[in-house]
């Protein structure tokens, strides 16, 4: 967010990877050529320009703030548009404008601690370029780049629009695979809670958990509503053939919801799992201190009896007495077992 | 879903029956004629093509898609369905093309082990043809074979539009024996949860079992959702006495997500259930184990007083303490059973 | 449900009630006239056509399936209607045809044993005549019969619709009741948690409640429609001064929709009430336990040292150790039940 | 509720305060004139007919019924209006007619007990007139009265609209009395629960005051819907002016249904923290046994070990046995005193 | 809330901050000129009528409601608004009238111990005029009257309605720090859970975090509500130049309502997963007492064996008994131990 007190519309980068510098990548491609460009100045994008070609330019790093205001400002984007670029807590939105959309969208990275990172993406659709900014280098979208590159598929005889929706499609498809790994951890964690000894912090793995979920919902329920408002948007930004491809990646993305809200309920179910798997681990300890205590302690009871120093005690001078105890006391200790064994408690 | 990282449009199989060939099943028929054929060539299904007959192409088996591809060339489908088709995970839909409608649904088998598994479906229904995809051999159609064969019921005087009818109605009445299965799952697993010593993986069960509805509605509220489509669809492709069965269908299928939501909360009580369950034992186990404790421990103290070798203890030469003593703790030991008793505890 | 593998619009009655005949009741009505008569024919039923009268045929027993397509014939009734008639799991529905109305609905009876029974009806508003198809006889119309006969109330001077309107809302009146019942039975409840020693299989009691509390739900709700519907429809056949009373007859399903909501809450309050009352009980438990143990085992362990056979223990010789012995295991008897009053054990 | 079998339109009081006569109570006032009538004839009520004052005709009991059914005939109500007015579960509503609204709502009281009461009331808004009809004497408008009879605000001068909206915003007023009184209560029941030993029946008292919460919000949200629809309802008994004053009045009715969602889940939430309550002071309780226990058991065995009658014990024979025997066990409990400081059991 | 039983429009403050005195607070701008006052007499206020100028009127102290009501009668405010603006219960809202639009929204402060705070505040925006009317002194203004006095982003050259917008944003900023804090105590706790001992007092600690939360959502919700119909609405006093922004501003609001219910939900869970410690805990203690119990109480039952003083037992008299039996002894606690140890007790 915005940090406080300042004025609206002031370009501040809020997010966390603050000593990047900002890279540029170009390509820039039709039917028949392919070009690609990389560079650590921004500015250096400004030079392609071919009519007759599309013009992808991906910068990587938004805490050079300055640069990317002089991109704004040579594709003559409105300053509340450069704001949202380097507000990494804007969440996923389109805004139509004359000449251009924009689209702010979130890729998700599901760590192996079981926290979810996600890092900012915006779009700008021109005409005949696509701007793409994002948090840092290293995203989801080599399948499309080697896609460009051989020229498989239809991507590079379709506009700038295909190219927008060809990288959305491929962030959606990585949260498939997010949503993959979510449920392989709720697998994981049910293995765990049933075998004999969770892991201690097992219940702050599920509330972790529980939380990535949430997250991940937070991310991608705004984006079904923007891959919803493409859909139906009417603007010649979108050409009626690529119409066809959104709505596919709408059921797509539906999909992903349905499965979210799947292992929500799932992981939600973990806690009482946990503690009936609790309660029954009690229920053990209880069963063997109960077991042990009511067969000894009747037994050293006896025991006891015949310790005492009374003068006057007949059995003490019988000669078989202690054998006879030795007899008692076998049956008392196996008739609390077959007791305990019909009370199925062994 | 697709495979990460590959242009959309792509036709992949992902489900897991790799190993299976694509088998042919065709039916053509109408009012007074009827044949079967069986084939393993896909191929073979274009020679079927009387203009007055209906034609119902089954292929079993997509993890040939280079067969599906062709058939699909035959029958003028788009690209995207033929992906559809394929891709497993797809979730039950219906589009509307110029010269067929395509849909999308699910078979469900709730298998012995508690898992639920769903095979992936799709039809194509044009004018005078009927094309169903499956993932593997073994349906639920039988029924609407035999009526196709023995000539009963509207079916063979109806046209195309009937036939698909009668295939989801087919898939629906599946449902309702689905929802008895499960039903009868949520029974047992009541009567289980009553028992003295519940199986040890119950809770591993009522969790499958959650898992399992969640699944069936994910499969059945957007087949609701198609089917209530078709009843409104203002296409030629559905004549209108068939629009009256429809709504029929739509109302089964009403029923079926409210049985589902009915089993859904009573399964989220089982666990509640159990809890207590586990947590009335432990008071069982609690209280042999305080009973034994509270009778025996003042016992032992007692004789544990007249143990002791002081040298003056006027009690031990006294010629009837013994027998008082003995007296004293069976008055103890009857007290105590009455304390208990009155406690409810025995 | 129709039994699976069978062919849409089959006639099949699915209900419990099998070995039933059925029963034809007639009451042919008008201002100044009224004739009730009994058959065990229900073709008997086509006498009836005086054009001036209101004929009401109510059909008790739907498994002589012949019979009530007899009927259906007689009255021109569209097949799937008849199917809808015996099949006793079609949820309430309403359905506009040309000539007549045809409503779903369901009686509901609470039984002493806490399971709830529904009785599937439906009825057919015709413009001189109504239709009722009950699954057994036995219902909650005698009100209703009593003011015909009696002729009290507007019920002689209205039309068809007016008829229905009182059976439909005899029904609803009928719900109330149930309804009390729910409440009496979770008040029961309520007291027996209370108990020092509820009932064993409390659990299931509320299990069984909640499943009633959901059918009546799946019943109630439905009807609401239907009554909604009914009050807007643009009919011929509903009078507008009918509507009136329909408007009043949706506030009362209204009124018990809420209600069912509000006893499901609390019901669904009871598990959590009955866990504390467990917990409660086992804490009682543990403290007796505790007490007992805490006081004997130090007394038991003092008693043990003055057992031990060692040569050189001044105190064992010393006169008055005995007696001080004595006090000392009384005051820390004392202590130890201060300290449990304290703590507020005790 | 109607009593069950009888005719719709039946005029039958329901409510429990039998054995009241029915008061009558006039306000005929204009801008200059103020007149106040008491009586036990409601029939009296027919004297007060000025065309240019507003008369306010308040009725308190429901039980005779004959009574309200002459007022009725007077003012030309509807019957099924005259049995909205006696039938004291009729849920809040509004129903407009020619000449007048007809308006039901509840006044609701917090009894010290923590049971909510409920008191029906219906208001018929004419041209000139106003009537009010209650279940007993007692209400919430002495401060309508007092304005009256004062002539402050702007009563006295605005039309028989006005006066039902002050009677409403009265009965809305009372409303954060009952919802001020219910905060009380839960922070009542949030502080008992924070002692050492709560209340026996404090499950009791959060199960009733769910049911007061859930019964609150079963007078209120109806009762919002009326005065929403009364905001928006295009009447010519409705002024302008007035509109305003309902505007806000049904500000405040939404901030109500807003306090009582937020009392709901904090109510909702104390059974939860009963219950860790619970669980907390159980683990107290089991410490004390355990530190017990695991201190003196351990040093009974070894005074029982010095008790045995071997002959050949050498430890028993030499001097300091004793004295180092004590001084062993010191040192053991003293060790475990430390463990259990560590364990922070102490 | 009005105090019960007053004639609605009745002008009393119903806060907390009863002893303040009212002050004003004055800003005067333009391009070019910018003014600042402050007084204890709000009308001094009067003073500024610069037509060319944007007055901002901040009052301070809501008790002297005589003030207000000058204040009010000066800039012909209706007596609704002056109610609603002493009025500190009243939600936020939007109210359109002719010259001025009317808003109500809440500060809030997350204070120290746990507890939210709200400050209630009142705009009216005029042609070339806002008010403010606040509780207390301290506000969240300062980032804009720095803005104002600087002179620097858009603020200076911007209408009335860009103040309020930078007020209303100033007030949505600090939500993000309210939900900071929110973040940062529910990690304090969830840490606090975490360890062996939680504080004593923490159940208390999550139902107060509910309980802010529940209020900030009350207070957020009717805002978002009030910004939406803000940027939709079609009234003079906005331009379209400062509608762009306002548009963003829903943006954060949705976006902080969003946060909202993320960290309900895991607050929500945090009673969870503090009942599943507890009941570790209690799973630790219980360990500990069974291990002691069983491994002592059968070798005190042994030692007692021989300690009973039977004429005949010939093991007293062999010589190596005593060695043999602590062999014995030493082996059942070795056994005991390894079992403890394979059932991971240890």
């Amino acid at each position: 967010m915005r940090s406080v007190h300042q004025a609206p519309g002031t370009v501040t980068y809020v997010g966390r990877k603050r000593s990047m510098e900002t890279l540029l990548e170009v390509i820039d491609y039709n039917k028949n050529n392919f070009e690609r460009f990389n560079s650590k100045q921004p500015i250096d994008a400004f030079n392609f320009d071919h009519p007759d070609r599309i013009t992808w330019v991906n910068l990587d790093g938004l805490s050079n703030t300055k640069e990317i205001e002089k991109v704004g400002k040579y594709y003559q984007l409105h300053p509340l548009i450069i704001e949202d670029i380097v507000n990494t807590s804007q969440r996923p939105k389109i805004d139509e404008y004359e000449d251009y959309l924009f689209i702010v969208a979130k890729m998700l990275y599901f760590k192996k601690n079981g926290r979810l990172e996600n890092e900012h993406i915006s779009f700008v659709l021109g005409k005949d370029y696509v701007l793409t900014f994002q948090e840092a280098g290293g995203d989801v979208f080599d399948g499309v780049r080697n896609r460009l590159e051989n020229s498989n598929g239809r991507i590079r005889t379709n506009g700038s629009d295909y190219l927008v929706f060809a990288l959305l499609d491929a962030i959606v498809d990585n949260y498939f695979i997010v949503i993959d790994e979510i449920a392989e951890k709720v697998e994981e964690l049910e293995e765990e809670l049933f075998k004999n000894k969770p892991r201690e912090n097992i219940t702050h793995e599920i509330q972790d958990l529980k939380r990535a979920i949430l997250k991940i919902r937070r991310s991608v329920l705004p984006l079904r509503e923007v891959i919803s408002r493409l859909e139906k948007m009417e603007n010649t930004m979108i050409q009626s053939r690529t119409r066809n491809y959104i709505n596919d990646l709408h059921d797509h993305i539906i999909h992903i919801t349905e499965n979210i809200d799947l292992y929500r309920e799932i992981t939600w179910g973990l806690m009482d799992m946990y503690m009936t798997t609790i309660s029954n681990r009690m229920n053990e300890v209880m069963k063997v201190l109960t077991i042990m205590a009511s067969i000894f302690i009747p037994l050293t009871f006896i025991a006891g009896i015949y310790g005492m120093n009374f003068e006057f005690m007949p059995e003490l001078h019988w000669k078989y007495s202690y054998y006879v105890l030795w007899g008692v006391m076998i049956a008392i200790f196996i008739l609390m077992l077959i007791y305990f064994k019909r009370k199925k408690w062994l």
